[in-house]
């Protein structure tokens, strides 16, 4: 099975299973990671209170926890969250919205770490850079960085917790304990759009929750992320309509679609 | 009068008076069920402090409670705002999402509908279902059942809780004590795009502002959302745009468009 | 140098050195305002943590408060890092919604006017005449004034305590310490989108950012707001779409476009 085909298997039994996804995420970027996944096919939910966490995550096939704003009792319904998820065995995104920022979110995003025992870890190259040397250099909650500078502070991230590590960049890196994929699909106007990280996290779950190999899951989300992207930079004058037209484009994203615009590499 | 002609009137007097619609509702939808009303031609308020709450409702010509993302501190501000709305004899629309999900959120739409008495429950039928027979078998927070399979659900509840019932679905379903109305407007990707079913409830607050009759308030926001969400989706190519086109829709709906579109039937 | 031309200088400054603007604000309006930092060039960061609002207040170049949908411990957060902002010397625009509609929201901005000590505060009609006098007659969070009738009461506020007072209307007023600016750009659209005045101060931070004078800063902001609102409003079939394109004008704004639709004099 060539690598688009793959991931078009995915995209199919997203379609076809309507997996719930259950997000503790921010803010800013609810509408849209709901919509995205909507859109892929999947059934978003997003649920953080105490009482409720982990007899959602229970019912979901996969949990995406996102830093991007948070206080202490949506960290105390994460880690709620994360447990009853790790002991039904669904798999858990962490996207540390972010890290190096700031301490507190640096410090948070470490605590989740080790206390979820994430599946995957999706961020940019600065956000990973940060977690595994706890060096400060993030500006706000973008990067500076190319994902390829970040390559062994992914390494050691994801051999240090376990976890398959997505770093997000003009080349998407997936890290896990095999083989290292770059992805160079995506458009220079992604960035310009609030939240396309936080909509890959969520996309990441999705496909963790039909895929048992993360490392394939998360390449696959990226894949498609950046594909998608792509088609709706096209036919978009500026990031607003970006926005709008991404949600459109994993709607109608076909196999075709894959096929000839997938720009991946394994090594 | 034609109930075309009597939705008409109802919007015209929207326009003309923007009445103030109170929400307290989920971080998801904020802002697109903020947009409808005002695309509408009511006068959103989005507001959920304790300090605050019964002073807004009182200033409010509609109070719209919706338990999307709750957590203890929200609960108790629906129930102050229930209060002081209810004294002032203004009314109340309850939007229990995901009812039937989790235990709490089942308790919680149970706990509103005593306390807060509103004059109108919308849900979807697993949702109404759950809170009939505390049955649980939401998946998520989208509806696995048709609104026909929540009818005897819809009039239980009703009548127990002396509400108007409002079902959306593929045919939305409104029960109150009296007819029932069936309305087979809306389109099929409608469903794709988060919160409208919580946007629907946003504006059956506008409806009930300025139309005493809770059951003609109820159906006559189901027929506007339908159509606009039929209009909207004619020009979509799928729910990014069908999200933004909806807004459109609203602002922009005519007499003709309901005139020539609604299919409602009452018995 | 012209108005035109140096409000064109600051955009390159901004879309040069990127400026990081922090954002307290409201669920409302968060994902429309970081996109529209973004679209303008500047970074956007949104935190509230009471554990991280003075770090990441200090590493910003402006901070906005808004008071749209605000409860207890975000007002703890606001002085916190207005505390912070203060202490480092970036501008700190102060956006307060609603003032006047309810006691809590008035007493909350006059508390922080007081203790952020903001060089800028950019409200409606009705929220600054309620800050001046305490008269309420808010409807919601809109105005039912023109901004001239706030003049009085702009100069009053702007001088006790010592800010700049921008107040958004069809005609925009920006009122300092010395000579008054008019803008007249805009669309009558606008209105009718939510959370483009907490747009109009988000942008205000970013031009705060690279502009020393408060005044042309705030000037600046709402000159760009309406050219934009001009530019997406002719390519918008309503406020739905006008909201998406309004992102793409600020993304694709041009010095043509504001040396041929500017509308500022200054009395």
């Amino acid at each position: 099975m060539t690598e688009a085909r793959a991931i078009w298997a995915d995209i199919e039994k997203i379609r076809a299973e309507r997996p719930l996804v259950h997000n503790i995420t921010n803010y800013v970027v609810m509408n849209t990671t709901a919509n995205a996944l909507l859109a892929l096919g999947a059934s978003p939910v997003m649920a953080h209170a105490a009482e409720e966490v982990e007899e959602m995550a229970v019912l979901a096939s996969a949990l995406v926890l996102n830093i991007g704003t948070l206080s202490g009792p949506w960290i105390e319904a994460m880690k709620s969250a994360a447990r009853a998820a790790r002991k039904k065995g669904i798999p858990i995104v962490l996207d540390p919205v972010g890290a190096g920022a700031t301490r507190f979110r640096t410090a948070v995003a470490l605590d989740l770490l080790a206390a979820a025992g994430p599946a995957i870890v999706r961020g940019n190259a600065s956000e990973i850079r940060a977690l595994a040397s706890a060096e400060r250099e993030t500006k706000g909650v973008e990067s500076r960085h190319g994902s390829e500078d970040a390559l062994a502070a992914a390494l050691d991230l994801g051999a240090r917790f376990g976890s398959v590590v997505s770093v997000s960049g003009e080349v998407d890196l997936i890290v896990g304990s095999g083989p290292i994929a770059r992805i160079a699909n995506g458009h220079p106007m992604m960035p310009r759009v609030t939240g396309l990280g936080c909509t890959a996290s969520a996309l990441t779950g999705a496909f963790a929750a039909v895929n048992p190999s993360a490392l394939r899951a998360a390449a696959h989300a990226m894949a498609v992320m950046g594909i998608a992207g792509e088609i709706a930079a096209e036919r978009s004058a500026g990031p607003g309509s970006l926005q709008v037209n991404l949600i459109d484009a994993l709607y109608a994203l076909s196999e075709n679609d894959i096929q000839t615009r997938l720009r991946m590499e394994w090594d």
